[in-house]
């Protein structure tokens, strides 16, 4: 077993706010990434598969493969976008760090299983101080 | 003469769209960086002050006194705040990295020289691949 | 399950001496990390916290309760600090970084605990080529 | 358990090529990196070893010993070299950064056990974007 | 008056080697660069562009313009090559990082002038410890 | 014109105290730098030379010998050493970094020159944070 990542970044804004919360709860639990007119960050997303490596061509998996996927079915979708607008997988929920992990596994589990890979894990990292990890 | 740098970061959404012109028009010159939704970046913002050093102190300038200028007068209106609706010095320019960079030069330059040092260099990385150097 | 991670840096003064053996031997052992007028480094902590997403706010755990609490319980100990003399959990201690990390992990696991996560890793960077990691 | 972790860089020359595959099928399957006259990396090399600290000294292991087996052992054979032709491990390998990884493995596995610890991680970055870990 | 840097990288065998020389002299002058069967690296490319910021646009310079004149220019000629023997602008030349950073100042300069910039910088990182700057 | 930069890192301990100074007035002006018992640093010192491309080997200068200038001169007298007691260039200066960076410009220039080249820039970074650079 061994184990291979992908690094793929994208720029985007979010807020995390509760419509249903007053705007001083809405400061009081989630303080400046609650601003009412939005903020961003550039994301850094790490996609980890893992496998048995291939004696024919010595990968694991073709990671041009991996990095297609996540241009259509993640990239596309959140690159220069609005988190809490803009991204079907996402709609309805609040675009915490955790939640874009766990929605972002669940967008491109079923590809990885079809190009003969296991999806290990989801890293995003939303500033340089604070990153999230998913492994299913 | 020497030259010292203090490094800060913030975190904004912005958009570049000029409402004069038409979305079509906006898409041609600013490329996804105008989606109407707004997108936002991790700044890196690097300001340099110069000047002799002071032998009392083996200091040009009291770096920790930068940072409070840069605190109070920047840090505090562009983190987590959207560049082109809460940032009073931003107010009616497109929010470019450049206009950013000579924007906060304007904002922060009368108190550097009020500390004794010579503003020499604002620096902007908006990404990854991008940054912007005003010298005044 | 899903695991969050904080990143904090501080800045100290250490040795690797034991006074019970020779200088020659300490030496032999130690190598330059020894020498008995100190040396030091920028620390890089990062300490990983892992529990159930809580679907009211996102988060695994609010990242800024973490904040507060490796800036009373650590940083405000090592931060400009000499880790042989001034840091009341590190006295009688090598500060190796093995023991450093064992030794953070003992002084905030219980907070960790009392805010509702699950303390998971305390990894430890004393320079750009050496980091130790440490799961309880 | 603690985990230490040593950080080497080496600078390398490779392709992905089959000489039993057509230059074509190469190029479908390797794609630009099958480039017949080579091309190469500044490869990062993390290996990572397991055990109990010391009480003597606070160390798992002297990692100032693990640096002498890769200088030897692994960074002798592959710096500034090429890893099809150059390197006695890789001969009759594809030097996928797979393949490397499990036999920089291979390589340094007994002396890591003769010094005391367990090796637990090979990690090979082969450029900004990928990178590949292997646990044995 | 401002400045604006594009950074792309890109992945290239070489060597340092002359063939007029012996095999002892070239390893006198340029050591382990003149593995005879190549070495490589991961290059990072920095390309500064001055100018006046155009009212209009709030840019020196379209930097997605910069990035297209890259890619067709240097970055299909140079990324996963050899230095010495895949790339036109190279021919003939010591493949030293100063000698190609003024083949891509020639290469880009015209092209960055049609623009409507002024080509101010290639800086070249060939490993993390080296990097050369030249300004025309 | 060409300039050429290598990087070299090191790790030391140092306090901004003066004896002359009582503590409270160090404090006040030196912050938590002036801690009694010490703190440090891992520094990362950029040397820029420069000079014409000398056409025989594509160098402006060999990096190897300003590597051995900067090991002989500077990183045997600084690594894992106290700069305001170990250093026989700083004694008897505050080791600030811009003092550090005037005194290590003056204790490697003339070998530059001896070599043929220009020495252009000395770079300190004291923390990922704050820099210094002096030209002469």
């Amino acid at each position: 077993m061994i184990y291979i990542t992908r690094k793929e970044t994208f720029s985007a804004a979010h807020k995390l706010e509760r419509t249903d919360w007053t705007e001083a709860h809405n400061m009081e639990v989630f303080g400046k990434c609650s601003n009412p007119n939005w903020h961003g960050h550039n994301y850094i997303l790490h996609v980890t598969v893992k496998g048995e490596v291939n004696p024919e061509t010595g990968f694991v998996i073709n990671l041009s493969h991996v990095s297609e996927i996540l241009k259509s079915k993640v990239l596309a979708k959140v690159d220069h976008k609005n988190l809490n607008m803009d991204v079907d997988f996402m709609l309805g929920k609040l675009p915490s760090t955790e939640n874009l992990a766990i929605s972002i596994w669940n967008e491109i589990k079923e590809d990885i299983t079809a190009l003969g890979g296991i999806l290990h894990c989801i890293k995003i990292q939303e500033t340089d101080k604070n990153f999230v990890e998913y492994y299913g």
